[in-house]
């Protein structure tokens, strides 16, 4: 059952209990690298993203897509029979995922201490809003909740304007990638001590983390960093312009790249302005500067400005919406669009895997279990119950086949 | 020289040629874990970062935060005994991370190949703006290009307004915090193989991995998604609302909450409209919903709501700028705020590791190196280079001490 997808995770097994976003999308990124994923869903409801619309022949793509390669049973683990069939899994795990509100596993007789006794090897890894310490570990959190704590949406948005909430619900994803590495790095002390041990993520110390210098800026100078929109706060012209038909960003770092750049426009009437001589005076004298080209860049269109720009070699680039970047052609050469075959939905695409290997890569991307989907995978292949046991469990409600 | 801080990878080695952002803040992540990592910067001018303000007794507090718990060497890598060193360097080491142009490193006779034989066990890791393939592989990137081409830009900000860039540099975070997952992943593939491989991260292609469902949602409906600024797109009142003296999240997900948040606001008057009977109607007419609560809410300040809301269970928030944020008791229980000592700097704060262990935390955060502070440590004594050696080294301008 392990092993043969190719990944450099392959023949690493996980316990996957997490829901909705941020767990699932740590459990993606391990399936992604060959980890074998065994995703517990509550019977005859599942995980709450099934209902996440707009669905494709009865499935959620919400779910579709972050749960691609991962094998999906039911259990009910408040019926003791379930809650032995988990053990039975930890047994045979290396890696246990739960995003439950603080609390929830123990009060099932889950908690790390029970199942560290079962598998001592066990790393069990537990993904939450605020943590499993700290005043708030009780409270609930959602993305926008820990995007507004977490101190980047103060950051985000044109200045004077309203705090700004980041279009990708980053709160979730940040945390997932913050579990996935936390994980690993106890994959690889268990390799050193032989023992594994538990791994505690709050989704709101992720957002700290990825304020990086905004904390030690803030700390030693006491100045409050604000939202500066859509252009380099040191670096000018480094921004946003409007060309006649959307938006694209020209990146001049420097006096020569600033030069090049009024040639191209036909703006050499700016170089002779003491206004704006250097990076410094450009960019404490940015309004005029930036209206000024501006003006020039509305008279014709982003890839008019992006072709005269891109030969001169002046670093910039278009703001592309979803659809074209599903059809970018670096995009596609990198394979980030993959393609897969759902049992009930059909053909459906998916993002790949941004993270490539010389010799491991996985090989396949299977499709997002259906509800149930692979009960008699994991209960009889890998805990090796009868095919009558597993009809029991159905009838006593501790699985479900859809 | 290795091991003892604690860490899950206490023990694992990084030799780090990674400048400015994405490639130190992997291997920031990774020293925070408890890796060994040994920075090799330019002699006498160092990582660009170092040249970022604002300084404190002439430190980088943006270089101080990124490069925290890391060893710092010289090495001019264009001088045949700097390439000799590096070599040296990478025979005991398990990971090597760059993030140059691609081409750099094999211009430089440095390349996974060479590295490879002299260490067939090692772990190569390249974090590029576009990746080592594809028709944009040569084409510089930074963060705000990558947030452009990646899509999120154009869905963060008001709907109707221009795309908006995230006020942190998630363009290159994720791209260091996917790279930190290839490594350790390809760590863990080596314990299996005995070999190590090249790894390839893409900023454009994380900014891709990280649009999740919209990849999806956009390929099967071909309904392109956009900017829906502060609220969820189908939950309401699930939003950002005006208090008198600043701005409060509400994120009321069900009838029973929407009731409880009438009765708290006294708007029992919305109640009965039914306009706003379900939470379908309530989205549909989401504008009207939205400023009658924002009536209400502007007339007090964002604590006595945040309070009232708390008190009857409806989930909220504050938006908290940076300096909220380093002073929040969740934030401070958590240890997402250290205090280390530099040598010149004096004491700095900087972010925590957002990933805790039960049993394997580093014990230390240790300074940020100045330039060329561990040439000894690292070259007498990891590579058992003579005092009379590395002053040899200095003169030929091989390694500086400053």
């Amino acid at each position: 059952m392990r092993g043969d997808n190719g990944g450099p995770l392959d023949g690493v097994r996980v316990v996957d209990l997490t829901r909705v976003l941020a767990g699932p999308f740590c459990s993606m990124v391990l399936a992604d690298l060959g980890a074998e994923v065994i995703k517990v869903e509550y019977p005859g409801r599942g995980d709450d993203a099934r209902a996440f619309g707009p669905h494709v022949q009865g499935e959620s793509t919400y779910f579709m897509s972050l749960n691609r390669n991962k094998k999906g049973i039911t259990l009910n683990l408040k019926k003791p029979a379930g809650k032995g069939i988990l053990q039975s899994l930890v047994k045979k795990a290396d890696i246990l995922l739960e995003n439950f509100r603080p609390g929830t596993m123990e009060a099932l007789g889950l908690g790390y201490e029970e199942l560290a006794r079962v598998n001592p090897k066990l790393i069990y890894a537990s993904c939450s809003g605020f943590g499993q310490t700290g005043p708030l570990r009780d409270r609930p959190a959602y993305d926008l909740i820990v995007q507004a704590m977490g101190g980047i949406m103060s950051l985000t948005g044109a200045p004077g304007g309203p705090p700004t909430r980041v279009g990708s619900s980053i709160g979730d994803i940040t945390a997932g990638l913050f579990t996935a590495i936390g994980v690993l790095a106890a994959l690889q002390a268990r390799e050193r001590t032989g023992r594994g041990q538990k791994v505690d993520v709050s989704m709101l110390d992720c957002q700290v983390a990825i304020l990086e210098n905004a904390i030690t800026r803030y700390l030693v100078t006491g100045e409050l960093p604000t939202r500066v929109g859509n252009r380099h706060p040191s670096i000018t012209p480094f921004a946003v312009f409007p060309g006649s038909d959307g938006y694209f960003i020209v990146a001049a770092g420097n006096d020569t790249l600033w030069e090049k750049l009024c040639r191209v426009i036909g703006r050499e009437d700016l170089l002779g302005n003491p206004l704006f001589a250097t990076n410094a005076s450009r960019t404490e004298n940015h309004q005029e500067l930036l209206e000024a080209l501006e003006g020039t860049f509305s008279t014709k269109s982003t890839g008019y400005w992006l072709e005269r720009l891109q030969e001169a070699g002046i670093p910039c680039g278009p703001i592309l919406g979803v659809d074209e970047v599903c059809r970018h052609p670096q995009v596609l050469a990198r394979e980030m669009i993959v393609e897969l075959d759902h049992p009930k939905a059909g053909r459906i695409k998916v993002p790949g895997c941004p993270v490539k290997f010389s010799e491991t890569n996985r090989t396949t991307t299977d499709p997002a279990p259906t509800l149930g989907q692979h009960n008699r995978e994991v209960l009889g292949g890998i805990l090796g119950l009868k095919p009558g046991e597993i009809e029991n469990l159905e009838r006593d409600g501790v699985v479900s086949f859809s």
